[in-house]
């Protein structure tokens, strides 16, 4: 096999595998939003036949030897990644007998539609066993796979490439020494009355709102589809079509505005990534972490703003003018950031946020260390929520059952969320210092952001790693000190703490 | 291989068959409903692919080898019946080399993209080039498999196995030996007035009277779900999911109404399918002419009647107080039926609609004999439309850009729908006989109607053909006069002409 044959392998490689994604991909956001519910057996059934063909093919040994034998030749410097990305993903997978892999992705099927019942009815008892039988499953997989790795450390770094119980450890202690006793003092400072978000906001009028962003934020409809799912999330297609869901709570007005703010986060990521690269592997997924940094920047530290709302209260406000009728954009700005405790982690703020983070962390590692009393995980679910944040959700929809995570076996996902946070903190530092964050927003120019971030990050999809992207965009290390920084100045402001 | 053995491979192989299928109906539906367009070559080409897949695999020699092998064992009769079929439907496909196939479904994916748009700005030039080139590869393509029939008659076969120009010649003679001059003698009656159809109804009451219809319809959300699109279709995912769509024109009530009743009888023909036979290739379509006589029963024969609407028509009032406020049960029935010269096939009456077919049909016979002057297509179209129907179309939208099917390379399927028809007239005579139709639309009984549907005809899905469906069910043979019949008697009475 020449260089040109190598090539033009890879490119058909890419294609097929890239087909079955395309197929899967489309199945799932089927499923998560409009299928019917009685067929799902069926299609699970189906899916996993495709994940199985898909396995064959992306496994095959001829074509893993050709893709070894890449990794030796002289390739220009895309090629060599895509093929360094290739043999670090089929890592995994090459490892996995079929019939593991298909059972794995048919539990996880079913796991998930149990849990959209149970969720929906609050049932925990309704779905532990599932649960349990998708981490038994789980660990298991990972077995294949996993080498000298422990099962926890094998599922952050597929989440995270790089991370492993001791980072994250390292990370999560600074949050708590550091944000802990500072949340205390939010807390026991004078609190922010949100109870105007929480009137009744029929949906119809939200889906009004979210169009008038969409407009804002130039949410083009020939390359994005927007669609209702019970946890809502994005789903790339190709370059030129990403999917993304937002949930509406009547009871909740920034609930699906800052939802869908944060998925369209993920969705600008992928519509901006150079087109040269489409098809490719690296055009892809790098890690969720810096998938997350888009979503959280986004959420965060733009549309959190007064700057972002400049534009956009009024005509918020002639949505809703009676629930809105005496509140200024500043109260507004003021209700948006409250920090207060919360079960909801979709719908924490900014503040408590990474706390979530911290409970979820702590339970996985004990999940995949054994050392957790499976039976009550319900309850110490609860205890962590008391022990972090002062307050015990009453059931398991609130609780335990609020994300999709586990039920689709994303296990080491969450940490990756406040991870993510934290490199949103650094890239939102380094481009206030690049063009003036506020006069784009306040001049309806929300274009200027997007092209910072296309320009610095997005083109490059997953050809540069987290690391050179904080070298090359904010010329520093990963610091969470940054992001910690940022919290307790915007808090202390906010509450008057000085 | 034992009978054992091979039993476990067809399902194997049925199971694998399917899952490629699901796949590429749930791409096709999402493409249909809610795709963003910019996505549309990307996905199109990775279907082409999963085509591809699907083709090496349900053709692999080893494959063939053993389906053929099953066709002379002594199987149980519904296995040998799923044989014989397989064998029926690879007959076409295991013929075609992979890279025609795959090129023949690019370019019909390409081919639909184009046509929607063409179709929008009602572009017959802009999109001439392209329906040249699907008829010259459907040429070329059914060359690989045709034998000794003649293209057309391939296609015809294709879409209803044993028919062939000479039986449809009999049959559209019979139309226009006997229909014609009674379409003439109806023009020349006192017309009724169907302008209360036309005014402006908001799309979503529209919306509104088709909960109400789903509902009298027993419409199971769990089982169906109901997209939009630019060309109304029905899409089985699996006996437990089908999917429909339906267009909005807010100057025709009616037209969204009895385009989602004659999608509805498709899918009830899917849903009812006897759970015994889901997943195999029994549980599939025996021929577009048995789904279109569901679909046309539903359509014309029960939802044309004053029956239908008498526990439907103060709720359709209720959604349209101001436009249908001097309008009677009576008045509104004699509107629905109304016979008049109209250019769009799926909004045409039921008296005149075989002549749509007919054009459509001539046209066909014409484009693959040879004998056509494609230059001119769209002339030659209008001209049919003059001679047969009186009245001549002014633009492609309304001419022969109308329908989805050229453009997707279905040709050979039109016949079926009169074909279709005809089968409903004997289907609905022999209903007639066994159950008071009338009864249990005025008590609110839809399900009995659905009851007769499923017990004597749905039930079966492939495993009986047209044929021994008129046996058993109507006893006795096809007999277009019925459906001719039918239509002369009920338009003799709603026009006075006797």
């Amino acid at each position: 096999m020449n260089k040109e044959e190598a090539l033009s392998f890879l490119k058909a490689y890419e294609e097929k595998t890239n087909a079955y994604h395309l197929a899967l991909s489309t199945m799932s956001f089927d499923m998560a939003t409009i299928a019917p519910k009685d067929g799902a057996d069926y299609r699970i059934k189906m899916m996993s036949i495709l994940e199985g063909e898909y396995l064959t093919y992306s496994t095959d040994p001829e074509n893993m030897k050709r893709i070894e034998a890449m990794a030796d030749m002289e390739l220009d410097e895309l090629s060599a990644k895509a093929v360094k990305q290739h043999l670090m993903q089929l890592k995994e997978i090459r490892m996995i007998p079929k019939d593991v892999y298909m059972d794995y992705q048919e539990l996880l099927g079913k796991s998930n539609v149990l849990w959209e019942e149970c969720k929906k009815n609050s049932d925990w008892e309704g779905y532990k066993k599932m649960l349990a039988d998708v981490i038994t499953a789980t660990r298991s997989y990972t077995d294949y796979y996993r080498g000298n790795l422990s099962c926890y450390d094998a599922l952050l770094d597929r989440n995270e490439p790089g991370m492993n119980i001791e980072k994250y450890d390292a990370f999560f202690k600074n949050i708590k020494d550091r944000l802990l006793p500072f949340i205390k003092k939010v807390q026991a400072a004078d609190q922010i009355d949100t109870s105007v978000l929480k009137q009744h906001y029929p949906q119809e009028d939200q889906e009004k709102v979210m169009e008038d962003l969409k407009k804002f934020m130039n949410f083009d409809p020939n390359r994005c589809y927007m669609g209702v799912s019970v946890h809502p999330f994005t789903s790339p297609f190709s370059l030129k079509d990403v999917r993304l869901t937002t949930a509406y709570r009547e009871n909740a007005l920034t609930s699906s505005i800052f939802s869908i703010i944060h998925e369209y986060g993920h969705a600008q990521y992928m519509l901006h990534v150079d087109e040269k690269l489409e098809g490719s592997i690296l055009a892809g997924n790098m890690s969720n972490g810096m998938h997350e940094s888009q979503s959280r920047l986004l959420e965060n530290f733009i549309a959190r703003t007064k700057a972002f709302w400049s534009c956009n209260y009024e005509t918020l406000k002639n949505r809703f003018p009676q629930q809105l009728k005496n509140v200024s954009i500043d109260e507004f700005v003021l209700m948006i950031n409250a920090s207060s405790a919360s079960f909801i982690r979709t719908e924490a703020d900014e503040l408590t946020y990474p706390l979530h983070i911290l409970i979820r962390y702590e339970l996985e590692k004990q999940l995949f260390n054994g050392e957790v009393d499976f039976e009550h995980l319900d309850q110490l679910w609860a205890d962590k929520y008391e022990e972090y944040l002062g307050i015990r959700p009453q059931n398991a929809a609130e609780g335990i059952l609020q994300d999709v995570h586990w039920p689709q076996g994303l296990f080491g996902y969450f940490p990756t969320y406040a991870l993510g946070t934290a490199y949103a903190a650094q890239f939102y530092q380094a481009m206030c210092r690049d063009i003036d964050v506020e006069a784009a927003l306040t001049n309806n120019e929300f274009s200027k952001i997007t092209d910072w971030l296309t320009k610095n990050i997005h083109q490059y999809g997953s050809s540069k790693n987290a690391d050179e992207l904080l070298r090359d965009v904010c010329h520093q290390e990963f610091d969470s000190n940054i992001y910690i920084d940022y919290l307790i100045k915007k808090y202390t402001q906010l509450y008057n703490l000085d």
